[in-house]
């Protein structure tokens, strides 16, 4: 009977021809996911009239209304430039003419380095990368629950990190909430640069723990200051406090490594609705006005320093006032901050996560979400894009390993489509009778090894057979694999003994001093 | 303590000011998504010379190596307009010029018609519809699990979409296999036509079935044999049998929908490696090599007759033969579809899905991955958008929830984002002071009750509340929903009672006579 052409068609499915040897056809399936460029046009919200007015009325924002800047060596260095300043009030009023100088300056493209140049990632319009979660209080797993993120935690994300290619640089997934704050940056600074080869993320949170970090990049990348102030070899994220303010280790972070040439990730955080106008267009100009102004502050502090503009605006629930990720409305304003980004020419980061609460439908439909309005936006860095969950409050493990699946299918999407003749395929075409199939023709055999994708995490087998297996969902079967990815790590070749050693006592060294207390 | 910037600003963001009056600021969001226009620009894979070559190859497939074509009449009209027919093989070679005059004839455009003005949809390369999955052979939910699909159940799918306006035509998602296959179609076309006022789906099944469904349609309707056939009043999916095959029934269903005016949904259903060759540019040579054969037939049979281009290619789990969607291949494949589909001019259908077992993190990633990929790729329509699971063998009830949160998202993606001087809102930016927030301007109240997408099923509370709420997933969450929808379900006003009586009347009439037998 034929119950349906498209969903009955079982037995035509099931038929098959393959090796049973154990051999592959063609030989195995080459990947390289390092080094991406977006393959899709970019979609827009706004004419280029409507880019202009936002842009204009973000330069009158910053002008007319001002900005709040705690920290005073900030407020000298926008006052130097022209800027209006009253220290009372800590305000600040920045000209535009302060804007266009900064963005003059502003590097339209620049490298960031790894410990090995395949780690080198391309900053530029056009360039796509992808970061995990990253800075979530709390870790989650379906073994040992929710708690709060310790550093054997972040260890495990980190490892994670490492494993997966089509992440490109290195961040703490989770906080290391089990290490005194006056000495967290050395456990997880050391902890990035010794599980990974790639470009660690360094917390701004004060002039002291700063300095610290980019001394142990130095030291683990055998740099000396010179060398290091010359490449970009690690990056900070910067989040003003919107509305219009700017806190003291965020304008510390945006001086201190524009000095030293290590690139600022500047992103406003601007919940419509609720730490910014209700409205896409409305958020989006106080976003741009807050980037605008830090962007400036990187560029005072040292013309041409690296920096990164970024967006990162989504809804709240207007019931609850909760966060809200994934929605129709942040796809649009990721879609509005890319027109932004490319009206500056600057590379840019912008982010995808979910606020749900375990890795469910909800939680892979937010991020698909969040993450495709993203890359259709031109992003050239995706923060969160695997793990964040809860809003960001946990990084989950299982969805780490289920969003993979997501970032390497993009990576996939950026892999070109071959159409010569072979791939055309006539001859095959006339080899297979109709009704036939192609499971044992010549060009079948030869590619099938290496021509799909083969998933992380995806079961495709039937019902039957899946039920049989313990009819597991996709993050009971993400559990074992991110247990053997963690188990399976390697200290990569770049992590010598001697450097580690140096580090650690280096590490021992400031730890005797007291650590680098924490500024806020 | 500043834990992290992004992820555990949480106070920040449990502040809120709101009415607790329950009054609505600004009056209810109003939506619809009866008739889209899809804002993306159109992702390729392949350049113009090489969609060139791909039609090319397809018209030295069709006119060197033929294609199988079992119903003779077929091939007799085929043979008239100049194929070599070898009716011993049922082999058909079509020249060039045959296919070039089917496809002058063709209509870029036609409007399918519902039973109220308000159900029209225009199908044309620009326009977007959404259809739930469609023929699945079983059904599944969480309360009474998986079985073999009915008329009940039927009957739960049709109102679910006829409930969504995102949700563009009507169809049967589940087989009703309860029901003799001589008298089947009555059942699910009365279905399709009293629960909904959609667009109806008829299925292919022999001369005899597709007339009775026909007159069906006119007597729900109220039209005469001329008004039927002067518009599309319903629509038949058409799969080729991949290879290079046309089977009975769907020749019978090309010429006649095409001889009554309505239109074929032409799918070859190719899978990489299985029914096609094991590259997306080859099984897209053959898929496109079918559909023009298939458009071919419709054209024949009357010039100007609506149809639509169609594409289903995705790739096999070449390690078991097993189908796999929502993969990179599928996307590619989707995207080159589009570009063939606009190189002809022509309405095309494609398809969003997943081969999941279970609603989970896999189901939504690939039904959001291979739905993007159609959305990029500029299809007209995207069947399966909603509960599509195991690779089309069941709908799942939950899954057909929370797809419809993808289905409504994208549908919020079509429509405007405003971008004048109040929705910019440099006045509520003024109004807000640095660090404060905007839950409580002028601007904020006057829209936060229409400002953003309502979701359906999404849970954005936090843990500790989502906790105590009894921590259930999207899935568990989506079952009172569906329920709620199927219980609520209210006849639409174009289902009259004389028309009802009069449809019972018909189908009393001909099952007395014995239906009519499945013809294959």
């Amino acid at each position: 009977m034929r119950v349906t052409a498209e969903g009955g068609d079982a037995s035509a499915r099931r038929e098959r021809r393959r090796p049973r040897d154990g051999t592959q056809g063609g030989g195995a399936r080459h990947t390289d996911y390092r080094q991406l460029r977006n393959p899709f046009p970019a979609a827009t919200v706004f004419s280029e009239d409507q880019v202009e007015a936002i842009h204009e009325t973000a330069l009158k924002v910053l002008e007319e209304l001002g900005i709040k800047v705690l920290l005073p060596e900030a407020r000298a260095i926008y006052r130097a430039a022209g800027a209006i300043v009253e220290d009372d009030s800590q305000m600040v009023w920045i000209g535009r003419d302060i804007i266009a100088d900064a963005l003059a300056a502003a590097p339209r493209a620049f490298v960031l380095r790894g410990a090995v140049p395949g780690r080198d990632i391309e900053m530029k319009l056009g360039t796509l990368a992808f970061q995990s979660g990253a800075g979530a209080p709390n870790i989650t797993d379906r073994i040992r629950g929710r708690r709060p993120g310790t550093l054997a935690a972040a260890e495990q994300t980190a490892k994670l990190i490492q494993h997966f290619d089509a992440l490109h640089l290195m961040c703490p997934g989770v906080e290391a909430q089990d290490i005194d704050t006056a000495l967290r940056h050395y456990a997880v600074m050391r902890l990035q640069l010794t599980v990974s080869d790639k470009v660690p993320c360094v917390a701004s949170r004060g002039a002291a723990q700063i300095r610290d970090s980019f001394e142990m990049v130095r030291i683990m990348r055998g740099l000396t200051e010179d060398e290091f102030t010359a490449a970009p070899r690690c990056y900070t994220i910067i989040n003003t406090n919107s509305p219009r303010q700017i806190d003291m280790p965020m304008a510390r972070g945006l001086i201190d490594f524009a000095r030293a040439g290590q690139p600022s990730v500047v992103t406003p955080f601007c919940l419509m609705g609720a730490m910014a106008p209700v409205t896409v267009a409305g958020a989006l100009t106080l976003s741009h006005a807050e980037a605008l102004a830090a962007i400036a502050l990187t560029q005072l502090s040292r013309p041409g320093a690296p920096v990164l503009y970024g967006a990162f605006s989504s809804n709240v629930d207007m019931k609850s006032g909760a966060p809200a990720f994934g929605t129709p409305e942040e796809v649009k304003a990721s879609l509005g901050s890319g027109q932004l980004a490319r009206h500056l020419g600057l590379p840019w980061r912008n982010a995808a996560g979910s606020s749900a609460n375990i890795n469910d439908a909800q939680a892979a439909h937010e991020t698909e979400m969040s993450a495709w309005g993203a890359v259709l936006a031109g992003a050239t860095l995706i923060l969160h894009a695997a793990g964040w969950i809860e809003g960001g409050l946990s990084i989950s493990l299982e969805k780490f390993v289920t969003d993979m699946e997501m970032v390497q299918s993009f990576a996939e999407l950026c892999m070109p489509t071959a159409a010569d003749e072979a791939a055309i395929a006539f001859d095959a075409i006339r080899e297979v009778q109709p009704g036939g199939h192609f499971f044992g023709c010549a060009h079948t055999m030869e590619r099938y090894a290496s021509a799909f994708y083969e998933p992380l995490v995806a079961d495709w087998s039937n019902f039957g057979t899946w039920t049989e297996r313990g009819g597991k969902d996709a993050s009971e079967r993400a559990t074992a694999l991110w247990q053997r990815i963690v188990a399976e790590h390697h200290r990569p070749a770049s992590v010598t003994d001697d450097r580690v050693e140096a580090l650690a006592a280096f590490i021992a060294r400031r730890t005797a001093e007291g650590g680098a207390p924490l500024e806020s």
